[in-house]
Parts: structure tokens; C-alpha cells; sequence
């Protein structure tokens, strides 16, 4: 029986992340993977619907080349094209990970792995034995029963972005980041779009007014938007499928080539073995203590099948952290308050921290400053004048408590606001720290400025 | 005789700022103007060259747009059309001022406005005094002896933006900043572009490594790069232009419709009374203290006509640094060595601190860190797979001595280098902010990681 430090059971992002910083330690390491290494987010998340979203992003530019300058005749969009470099860039992903496990003499186990108890994990037939195990099984798309996917008309992310005719018309459910994304990458190739969303507002996670801000890029962009409304039934008898919606007006039925279902995640806790060795579960989640330490010593689990937020960096920063504290390093907690969230849709969105009705919500006293890129030299010479910048700081002791972002290329800059309240930061020093000019970034300077009554351009 | 508490001489990035920031603080504030509010900056440099860069970017997006799964049968640019946007955006920017004098509530006096003995500058036959009086004259294109420029085929930045005629062929004289700015936005719409560089590579300010990157980037788009090399004299008796160009292999003609000259700026100091208040000046500069204090009490000047970098962010930051400490605010000196440093072209690049080089011939024991980003899934996903980001700490200290980045978006990524210098970051504190999967950002997180031998992607 092959023996190993440490047997990862995954290779998503949390998984073969952990496997590289083991080996980094000198852990003698294996990953098991049942499928493509890099899991979902390489395969079938974050990085092939980022490749669909760029070809949106530039078959925008081809429609209005005219802002610009500039004169198109004859702009098209090839659908089996984009979802072809879609996929090419994913597998492209997936060989790196190969290239990365055998950089680092990571030993990769395909097939199906289940935990045994004393350490174990069985892989079709095979036991391989760990001093620690540390399972990485990630997650799934979420099936409503009144919602049961087919994976021909009702359908998840991934056969969303692998479909082989573009839909005319598609309802998705849910507005979390994946819902609005394939609805912005579909509106903007030309399928007609109508979003269902249960709460009172899309993305319902972010701060009110980005939420606003959406819904009007949205609507202007020709998507239909249904709040505090859901699927309560739909009917694939016929050609393609009729969805009874509930909202606050009443019922309809809207029809619909496909229905997209992007209503959450579901941890893959199940036929893992975890009853046989004892792993307690809560709530489809893991529990686990502050690194990462199941009940049964020896066993750890990361990623989306634990409680912290299901987004691939929060998996490859708690992998690094188990591993780093099972080589005995000092490491500190992971702080679950300062993890950033990015949705990549045309305008883009990034946050990190409270949201305005958080913060009131906790009785805080805060200062709140905003500002737009229509006042930004940077945005207006780009015509990327949607969104802002919106920030919000205790009054009493200055701390960084939020920042919220939405417009061009803002998931590029949040990590300054994660750094800078990692640091401690306080408002007065992001506002003397000379931010560039021209740049979308000066807005976080001036938002700042704004929360304290010293912005310059508004 | 018009009495106010501050008059600021000259309304660019550095003067108008100056101007709303003293308001804020309850100064009754004029600025003189001769041209038009908000200086270069908005109308002939930062702001108007980006919206061409714009142009020219988006240009590409149609040239290349099956590699995104986009089909184009004819793809055209209007010169004129994108020239026009260009002067739009300066337009509105410009109007933009003018509207934040007035809710402000600054005078702004037109005409051109020379300094007097006794806290006075007259504007056209009307004296005007103040208790302080700010000088933010900013600069001009400097010309070489060699290289005179007569605004039709030897021209500055200025005459740049605006020509009536794409030039089938230039040659560009000088490789700062506006010189690769101009090069990369002409060579994309179709002209034959040639840099002639004095120092032995071009963006001769960047790391080694970075201008090496840019100078494989533009030979790759076409461009001609010859460095080591001076344009000794130029014949426009012709149709054209006949540079004389000396190089280690000895001299050529190259002929061209447009030379620009793009060899730095000259400080405007001249004809504006400096001499009659007796203003210290050396070395093209006026001489100021950590307050921007000349050498006669109640006038200071910042800017370009300072010795700092010659940049729209530091003459903005040093006008309101003057401002708060005649407020009588506790302010602190700003960090010279903090100043971020972009350069729009594509890819972009933007830098703060300390180059490898810089820091070696400082002595400095270092550590370098460096990340592709054809090793980033962000890129490969966005097609953005050339460039890096490099970082430099002080191996015995930590400190973060520099950050250099080359790639798409990197000008929007520099503001988290700059904060985190600024609050005295350690590598390690950058490495465990987490960085959301997949953006460009984890870059600098990567490479940060690569300087410790921790990193993951490579």
C-alpha cells in the first residue's frame, strides 16, 4: 500500500493548491482526482466563463466600434467559436495543473476516492494511506425540486457553457454571480434574457446601490429583471419550456428555450465515505476548526464543503494554511471579513467587507463616501462611465469597514482595499497615498475623500 | 484692487486641485488661466491620450476579433473621427473644471498672469494680491537644438494629437512615457512608427526587465526601435522629413512625414516675474521647501516647475499638501519615493520604487520576485498573456523596495503597491491578503510569493 504525508482527496482550486504548497513543506504528496485536474473552477467555472465573458466584452466593442472611431461592417459572432476557445483556454488551465503536479512530484491518482477510517482513502480498488488526509471535494450546482435539472432545457453552469445552439431565450434563476454572468453573456451575444430572482434585488449579496447600479446596466442593455419573484414549475413537454413564475403581481408563464438554474451550490459531502470514518457534518458543511481540522485527528477539510465563503481563493488560501500549520509553522486564521468578491459581468463587480446595511445593521456609526466614474478623467477618456467606487468607515476609530465596486476593470482593483484593511489602514492614509493619474484607481482615492469631506472632482 | 487669501498661477492638474482643496479650507481662492482650465493634463496630454490609446485599443480588438470567436469582414478607422472623440473628451473634461470652479466658488481670471513684488500678479493691466500665491505653471515640450520643432513635420506632443493627416511614416524621438504612448497609438492605426532612443533601451526610467518586454512587445507589432541612437539634424526642405540618425553603426537618413520630439518637457519658469519677486531658481526649477515654500515668503510654487517628478498625481498631491499646511494642518512631507509611474501603451506598464538595478547600486541585499502572467488564468482567458509583475524586497528588512508591472491593466493595479508601501507592508502581510481567483491582481500575490519561494502557479 503506497503510503504518503499527505493524500488530498480533489484537485480543484483548493485542492491541487494545497497538494503544491505540501510538496513546497517537503510533504511526500498525492492528489486524487475523478475527473480533469484544476476541479470546477478550472474546468467548468471561473476560468471558461471568464473566456466567454472576454468575447462578449469585445463583441461589445465591435458593436459600437463607432464610439470609438471606428468602422465595423459585417461584426458576427461565432457561438460554436467562443464556446471552442472557451473550452481550449480551460484545457490549456487543466495541462498546466498536469505540469504543475509533476513540477513538484505531486503523485496523481485518477478515479473516485473514498475515505476509510485509519487514514485511508480507496481509489477504485486501491488503498493509499496519509499521515493526514485532507479532503477537497468541492461542490455542485444546487437542484430546486420545483426546478429538477435535465441537462438538456433545465440546466446548470456547466452545460451552460457548453450548449450546442445558442438559445433564442433563456431564463436564469438566481442572480449571484454566475446567474448574472451567463445573463450578460448571453444578452450580449443576442439571446433574449429574462432574470428570476427570489430576493428583492439581483446580486443580492453586494451593497444595495451596486445592486441598483446593475439592475439599471442591465435593463438599458435589454435584459428583463424579475425580483421577489420564482420559478414555481416548469413544463419541458413540449418544444421548449414553459415556466410558471410567481411574483408579487401574481402568475405567468414564460417560455423559454432554456432555463438556466444558478440558485447556489451544494457541497459534495455525499458517497465519500465521510459516515464511515466519523467526520461530522452540519448543514451540507464540514466542520472544521480554525485550521482546518475535522473531529477525526488526522482528517482536514477545505474549500467549498467547509463554512467560509465557496469562492476558489478562499479554497487555496485555507489549503495553504492547513498545510502550513501541519508543518508546524506559525500561522494565523484565516480572516473570513476581509475575503473579496468579484463578479465578472459587463459592468464588473468587486467587494470586500460590510455593506452600507451590514454596518447599520450592527449599530456602527459610519462614514460613507462614493464616487462615480462620470466624474473620473480615466473612465470618461475609456467611455467607461458606469459605476463607482463606495466606501464605508467607522466613525469613531476609522476602520476600514467596506468597499464596493462596480464598472470596467474593478475586479482588478479590490486588492488594495483587502491589503489595505489587512494593514489596519486608516482613511486618511489611503487618501495621501498618490494614486496615478489617469486611472480608474484614483476613484478609490476620492471616494475616500468623499467619506471625509475632502473630494477633489465631484 | 482684488484681494483674496490664495491666488494659484496656472489651472492644471496641479492648480485647479490646489484651487478646490484651499476652498475646502475656507480660503477665498482665485486661479489665473491663459489658456484653458485644467492645463496639459486635460487638454493636451494625460486625458486626450487616452482616449486615442482607446481608440487604437479597441482598434485591435477589431483586427484580431476571430481570436475571440468574432467574425469581421471589414474593420476601418476614421483618423479624424478618433481625433475628434480625442478632443471631446478633453472638452468635457475641461468643462468639467469650470464647473467644480464654480461650485467651488474660485474666481477664475482669465489671461496670462505675471508675478509682482509684494504678493501681486497682474493679469492682463489688472493687479491682483493675495497672502499666498501659488505658482503651478506647469511645463512644455522641451526642444533640443538639434531638433527644432516647427509644429508642421518636427512636432511636440501637442500637434501630436491633433494632425490633420494620419503621417504614413514618423519617426518618434524619444521613448519616455508620451514617446511610447504615441509610437504604440500610430503604429496600431497603420503608420509606420520608428523610435529613435538616446539611452541604451527604451522606457529607459523601468526596469530593465520591464523595458525589455515592451521592446519584444513593439518589434512584434511592427514598430522600429533603434536605441543607442540620436537624430543629429533634420532637412524638411523636401516633402517630407530627412533625419540624420547616428548609431554605434554610424549614421543613416530616415525619411518620414512627422518627426515628434518627445524628449522630455522644459519647466515654464520664464517671463512670469520670477526674476522681479527674486524666486530662487536652479537648474530649470524653482527651489521650495517640504511645503512647497520658495525662497520669498507667501509664494510657493509645485509642479512641474518643481523638482519632483514631473507628474499630473504629484503636482494634484503637492498642491493640497501646500494648501493643508497654510491651513496650519498637520501634514507630513510627501514620499518621493512612493510616486507611481505609468505608461498607457499596450502592454502598460506601471512601476513604484526602487528598480533591481537601483537597488543593487544602493548596496541593498534583495530579494526579486517575479510572476508571468502567461502563468495567470485571468490571462489566458483574457488573451492578455504577455508581461509580468516584479517585485523587489530588502532581504534582510523586508521592506518593499519596488514593484514593476507590464501588461494589460496594470496602471489600475499599481494603487496596491503604493498603499502598501505607504503602511510599511512586509511580504508576507501581501501574500496572505487574499487576492480573488481570477483577476490579474493575483499576479503581485504570486509574485510577492515567488520572491519568498512560496509560490504556487509556476
Amino acid at each position: 500500500m503506497s503510503k504518503y504525508d499527505i493524500i488530498v482527496l480533489g484537485s480543484g482550486p483548493g485542492g491541487y493548491v494545497t497538494a503544491i504548497r505540501a510538496s513546497q513543506l517537503g510533504f511526500k504528496t498525492a492528489v486524487v482526482e475523478k475527473e480533469s485536474l484544476g476541479g470546477v473552477c478550472l474546468n467548468w467555472g471561473c476560468i471558461p466563463t471568464k473566456a466567454l465573458l472576454k468575447s462578449a466584452q469585445v463583441f461589445e466593442y465591435l458593436k459600437h466600434a463607432e464610439n470609438y472611431g471606428l468602422k465595423v461592417s459585417g461584426a458576427e459572432h461565432d457561438f460554436d467559436a467562443i464556446v471552442k476557445r472557451s473550452r481550449g483556454v480551460a484545457e490549456g488551465m487543466s495541462n498546466g495543473v498536469k505540469f504543475l503536479m509533476k513540477k513538484n512530484k505531486i503523485d496523481v491518482i485518477e478515479g473516485y476516492g473514498t475515505l476509510k477510517a485509519g487514514k485511508k482513502i480507496e481509489v477504485e480498488g486501491t488503498e493509499y494511506s496519509a499521515d493526514h488526509i485532507i479532503i477537497a471535494t468541492g461542490a455542485r450546482s444546487r437542484e430546486l425540486p420545483s426546478l429538477p435539472q435535465d441537462g438538456k432545457k433545465v440546466i446548470g453552469y456547466r452545460q451552460a457553457m457548453t450548449l450546442e445552439k445558442q438559445p433564442k431565450k433563456m431564463i436564469v434563476v438566481g442572480s449571484g454571480a454566475i446567474g448574472v454572468e451567463f445573463a450578460y453573456f448571453y444578452n450580449s451575444i443576442g439571446t433574449e434574457v429574462t432574470i428570476v430572482e427570489y430576493l428583492d434585488k439581483i446580486v443580492p449579496v453586494e451593497d444595495d446601490e451596486v445592486s441598483k447600479q446593475l439592475e439599471r446596466s442591465f435593463k438599458k442593455s435589454g435584459i428583463k429583471i424579475k425580483t421577489s419573484a420564482e420559478v414555481t414549475s416548469v413544463d419541458t413537454s413540449g418544444t421548449g419550456v414553459k415556466a410558471t413564475v410567481k411574483t408579487k403581481k401574481g402568475e405567468e408563464i414564460l417560455e423559454a428555450d432554456i432555463v438556466l438554474s444558478a440558485v447556489g451550490i451544494k457541497s459534495n459531502i455525499e458517497n465519500i465515505g465521510l459516515e464511515d470514518v466519523g467526520i461530522a457534518v452540519d448543514r451540507d458543511k464540514i466542520l472544521v476548526n480554525d485550521f482546518y481540522q475535522t473531529n477525526i485527528p488526522g482528517y482536514y477539510a477545505i474549500g467549498d464543503i467547509t463554512p467560509g465563503q465557496a469562492l476558489a481563493h478562499v479554497a487555496s488560501a485555507e489549503g495553504i494554511l492547513c498545510v502550513e500549520k501541519i508543518a508546524g509553522q506559525h500561522v494565523e486564521a484565516l480572516d473570513y471579513g476581509n475575503i473579496p468578491g468579484c463578479t465578472y459581468c459587463s459592468p464588473e463587480i468587486a467587494s470586500v467587507g460590510l455593506t452600507e446595511q451590514q454596518a447599520k445593521d450592527k449599530g456602527l456609526d459610519i462614514k460613507v463616501g462614493k464616487f462615480p466614474f462620470s466624474a473620473s478623467g480615466k473612465a470618461s477618456a475609456g467611455g467607461n462611465k458606469e459605476g463607482f467606487v463606495k466606501v464605508i468607515f467607522d466613525a469613531k476609530y476609522g476602520e476600514w469597514l467596506g468597499c464596493h465596486m462596480i464598472g470596467a476593470g474593478v475586479t482588478d482593483m479590490i486588492a488594495e482595499a483587502v491589503l489595505g484593511r489587512k494593514l489596519e489602514t486608516t482613511g486618511h492614509e489611503v487618501l495621501k497615498a498618490v494614486h496615478p493619474h489617469p486611472t480608474m484607481s484614483e476613484a478609490v482615492m476620492e471616494a475616500v475623500a468623499d467619506a471625509y469631506d475632502e473630494v477633489i472632482h465631484l
